[in-house]
């Protein structure tokens, strides 16, 4: 299929044409960037990052507010973005096909996307899939991804509001906070609230985020499996959802600020690849000599020309 | 101190002069530069990678390798990079702790690093740090990371030669070849050796080692704890020693261009972060308001210019 066709067949909420522009974007970077020029207009679909330690249940709370977008008859999507590390691997890939209860539904695409080389290029990746599936016409997207390093909070970092779930007796909030999660929520979610601990995990993370200056995210504890504090939950994502729908500029902008430099970052890192094939060779054996620093030979590769 | 003196000093081998210096390579990377160029020279130390699953005995075998180098009366240098993932950051701190028995070894330098921010910083701490522990005379320098990611494999690729650390019944040998531990490899140890099943591991190792093609690395049973084995461990990293000691260029130019590619990746992720503060807020409003592409936005950010 011809890319303009590909990108009209997008425009007018084709699956199958979506599913085949994700996976232009996971393999076929330069492809994937004319289909976006093709598709390009002003983003409308709300995105919520949602992020934190393996294990806490971010799927099947993903798997609640996609019920209750789905009662408002908006179109969600799921980008699932499986994480670099070997070690948590195989849970998200379980929780993937535990959301398999929405798989006969028009209006709900799930799609994961799997960590390839340099981290860089997934961040990248997730932001071209964002893209193309408002372009789609998804009303919410979803954007998950596990929490434990740099490149996790990176992709959740596109979205236009943060969810960090949680969950006593694991993964705890001093660990969460080394990993970053403190600094990026908008909502913090206690999953597993009935647990042991829960209240006093509320207590401590609300110290953490109002240390944050300028932030005041919420806490919240929640029941993914038995539904209790869903609502409250509810109540604070539709209340960051309407000031995105009333057009506010500082969520827009972030999210497109990221993007955009995230992608640009990619970009660079490729040029510095090709530059790399040609030059560094020579430019090692210039250090090896002592002729040359590292610090000088690279300044001379950066410089890309 | 001016940089220049503790240029001097760093050369004359004074371990305070190196430790501030190595604070600078984490703190202050401009200056780290100056002092980098002050102090070049043909690279002489031999740099040995040591990483692998974290629980996998690394340091302990570090710990005995800096033995046999110390009886060959050779200056020792150990960087340990501590993982950006709060799942493992305690166990290696951990083992830090047990390698003091070196501690009042005046022949022996162990320092941590630890990862903030963006992983390329990292890489670009590590090799600066290799850089100083070169200067300052040291004979041979460990790099061990935690074997995980994409960022500490880029980081053990510093270095002349890999030993990959693996152990039967954790982190198998799946795993591992999904955290690309098994294209990084010049030598494969597989500790606790006298483990149930060690034996399977050794076979299935050298299966996956010997799909990639041109490389032969070495699979070595070891029992760093009581010391089984190690006389042939020690054999095949001499045997790269004295490849490294014949000038074998191909030994120094993997790691010359590696330091050069990984510095150059920080400056310009540096130069980008500075046209970003300048540009990106513009650049994203026309992004939202669909004048322009995330693509094409992200395009005249990385020119940089």
């Amino acid at each position: 299929m011809h890319t303009s066709q590909l990108a009209r067949r997008i425009a007018e909420g084709d699956r199958a044409a979506l599913s085949k522009g994700i996976s232009l974007v996971e393999n076929q970077p330069e492809l994937a960037s004319k289909l976006l020029a093709l598709t390009r207009r002003p983003p409308r679909a709300f995105v919520l990052g949602v992020t934190g330690p393996p294990g806490t249940g971010k799927s099947t709370l993903i798997d609640r507010l996609v019920d209750v977008y789905r009662r408002k008859k908006l179109r969600v999507g799921v980008i699932a973005v499986d994480p670099s590390s070997p070690l948590t691997g195989g849970a998200l890939l379980g929780d993937r096909i535990r959301m398999s209860g929405h798989a006969g539904d028009d209006g709900v695409f799930i799609r994961s996307m799997a960590s390839r080389g340099w981290s860089g290029g997934l961040s990248r990746a997730a932001s071209q899939a964002v893209q193309l599936m408002d372009a789609a016409g998804f009303d919410v997207v979803f954007l998950e991804t596990v929490g434990i390093g740099q490149s996790d909070i990176e992709v959740v970092g596109l979205s236009h509001a943060v969810l960090v779930v949680l969950m006593p007796g694991m993964g705890d909030e001093v660990q969460a906070s080394k990993a970053g999660l403190m600094e990026v929520g908008d909502v913090y979610v206690v999953n597993k609230g009935d647990a042991e601990g829960s209240d006093s995990m509320v207590v401590s993370i609300l110290g953490m985020v109002r240390d944050t200056k300028g932030r005041s995210p919420s806490v919240i504890k929640v029941s993914a499996l038995n539904g209790d504090g869903l609502d409250r939950l509810e109540v604070a994502v539709e209340a960051i959802r309407s000031r995105f729908k009333r057009g506010d500029p500082s969520l827009r902008l972030r999210s497109a600020k990221e993007m955009i430099v995230q992608t640009a970052r990619w970009d660079l890192m490729q040029r510095l690849d090709e530059e790399a094939d040609a030059r560094a060779e020579g430019l090692a054996r210039l250090v090896v000599e002592g002729k040359l620093g590292v610090d000088e030979a690279a300044a001379r590769l950066a410089r890309l020309r």
